[in-house]
């Protein structure tokens, strides 16, 4: 039999302008070709406060405990998720979109009591919904998520800490696809925990998770901390917390990792830890402020050029992300064959969407290191000439002159 | 308050000889910092679709199922036993080091009923002893470890998928430590599952953890399926299969994102799968045999050198893995002063040891990238002027000649 023969990689060149990933910034690509070095190397160790605290300045908190999980934004939820319900937990989750379903999905599975409040797509709760919810339902945690971009939408968190604080209620918010390009507060807002992922506003490339967590929620964990010989030796006694069910999402352990103690538990992803360290320093040396306004003027920019075109914005323009974009596809044009002239042809990916607005919006993201100009430009002018070779007429530069006027104001 | 300053990362220039991570192979950092695509870009489907039959190459397997968890090595262990061990399963766990251990207690925290047999550290376990457990405890599932570097033993695997067949146990091992360096045949030992790590012999960067499961494996695991729609709504059964307690190592869900139907779960580490297929790539270039003679070659080398130097190896000489020497500290020696002699002097970083060997044993891998000739001298070398320099005698120059010798053999 013959080998197959496999080549050297040789991605194509894309112009990632969908929901995420995006093209990761070429520093952050440098860094995480950066060469290895020991798990317990006084470098490495170095690096990892060094970790501790950019995201400190990212997530604008100062909770000790701030660090990665190792593994995509999926696993920060579910390493939150895991170690901070106890099975019986009441969590209240309001939903209004993909990801809100995917936080219950999780605490399902992490056999919570899940409830839930549910709004139509494209829209977001007032604070009183949810703290009308949160009086009925007593949860123990609250789940948000802060922007869902299968909706595009962006949920007011301003609020929401201390009406938690008020009921005694923990608060989480899943800030995957929104850290770095909108305003999140952690401290100011009293989240007691935040996720987030690298392959959105951060400009990375995924495959760890950067969390934080309030000394309250981190003392919740704590108390569930089982040491591996215990477990090993089955000598947790009835009346102890629950054992944490996972152990690679063990946060416990996970702290005691990256604290002081510096116990072992997982061999670092050490090329991921350079690359999240890469994204933080390039966001702290830019301003955390500075970067959210980079993305609200380029998303502006996009939103201005797409609606002169004659398109559609999905959603209630007030609560918008300012890093994706929904439009509503015309009638006539077919979802796939527009997004495949766009990549085909001009290598731009734009995304589809899922759920009840399957083939009916396209995505289109402006972020991280994407989120620039000339990238929101050959996006428009591609999108134009797109929607015109497939039968919808636009006003002939229309959209262009927006755009540059949206910049110019 | 002024803005600490992080400079860029510039970890120092590391020869890592310990028992992993090992230095990663600059081609497959480089591969690692190719540019991002899309998750179903047509090429990034086809990049899935080749690791896929890479990875089949290297397991020596024609399991379809055979796929990246992405995550640390531990990712892939817990992903199988999640996703293949019922709440009230017994597993039979043979323990001959600390990876055992955390095999007992991943499956603790699965809810399995654990059972182990032990010997120990240094030896390992003979089919018989194997055999007359699983006899006694008829566990749905036998745990085993390939090579734990804790003891740097190896498990002989062969003649216990035979055993399995005959009383329907599911065979798992987790290679971790020895995929690539030592003779590994998922297929003719009838193994169901293997999960394994990028940062040993692989010669890569954790962050992704390769598995393969039997046909059977994945029937058992599939039959859990729960779609999250299901999940959401609370819509299983009583009498249904349990459900797994994870989303994120949910391999029924991860079969359906790498499988022709392209379910959307994660976004895709994409990074660490571009380094993954270069790992493979790398290995199946080299052809999988020469790989393991290779490792073979340059481990007998760096025993040969370390024993004429008059230190003494650990463990059942019969029984080491190819890639990691353990070596008993003379008396008068401290542990933690060599170790940062090689480090701070020579660059060089050899590991400790822990649990009963704590402060007793020096562990030196040769393996991946560094499973070189320049490497073992080097090592060799700087260990023999760190000794003397410490007060323990060497015959000058025997050390050298004697790996020299091994070579020439």
């Amino acid at each position: 039999m013959n080998k197959p023969v496999f080549s050297q990689l040789n991605p194509p060149q894309r112009l990632l302008m969908g929901p995420g990933p995006i093209n990761a910034d070429p520093r952050v690509l440098r860094a995480m070709s950066a060469p290895l070095i020991g798990q317990y190397d006084p470098a490495m160790t170095a690096y990892m406060n060094e970790v501790m605290m950019l995201y400190r300045s990212v997530f604008r908190t100062s909770n000790d405990w701030t660090l990665l999980v190792d593994g995509t934004s999926r696993a920060g939820i579910e390493a939150i998720l895991v170690s901070a319900i106890r099975p019986g937990d009441k969590v209240l989750v309001p939903v209004f979109g993909r990801f809100g379903h995917l936080l219950c999905e999780i605490a399902r599975r992490c056999q919570a009591e899940v409830h839930t409040i549910e709004t139509p797509w494209g829209t977001v709760f007032t604070p009183d919904q949810i703290e009308e919810a949160i009086k009925r339902v007593r949860p123990t945690m609250l789940l948000t998520v802060h922007g869902d971009t299968s909706t595009t939408m962006r949920q007011p968190l301003e609020e929401l800490g201390a009406i938690c604080r008020r009921y005694g209620v923990l608060f989480y918010t899943d800030a995957t696809a929104t850290l770095g390009g909108n305003p999140l507060e952690t401290d100011a807002w009293g989240l007691d925990a935040v996720s987030a992922g690298m392959q959105k506003c951060l400009g990375g490339s995924a495959g760890t998770s950067p969390i934080t967590l309030s000394e309250q929620m981190a003392d919740s964990i704590t108390r569930r901390r089982h040491v591996e010989e215990g477990i090993r030796d089955n000598r947790h006694q009835d009346g102890d917390e629950p054992i944490i069910s996972s152990n690679y999402f063990d946060l416990a352990m996970i702290m005691d990792y990256w604290g002081s103690e510096r116990l072992n538990h997982h061999t670092e992803a050490t090329s991921a830890l350079y690359g999240a360290r890469e994204c933080a320093r390039l966001i702290v040396q830019e301003g955390v402020e500075a970067g959210i306004a980079r993305h609200q003027l380029h998303g502006a920019a996009l939103r201005a050029g797409v609606e002169a075109m004659g398109l559609e914005v999905f959603g209630d323009p007030r609560h918008k992300m300012n890093n994706v974009l929904g439009i509503n596809i015309p009638d006539g044009l077919h979802d796939q064959q527009i997004r495949e002239c766009m990549l085909n042809d001009f290598g731009i990916e734009i995304g589809t969407s899922f759920g009840p607005l399957k083939g009916k919006m396209w995505r289109i993201g402006t972020m991280g290191y994407n989120a620039r100009k000339d990238c929101v430009l050959q996006t428009l002018a591609a999108l134009e000439a797109t929607l015109n070779r497939y039968g919808f007429k636009t006003v002939q530069g229309a959209g262009m002159e927006a755009a540059w006027n949206s910049y110019a104001n």
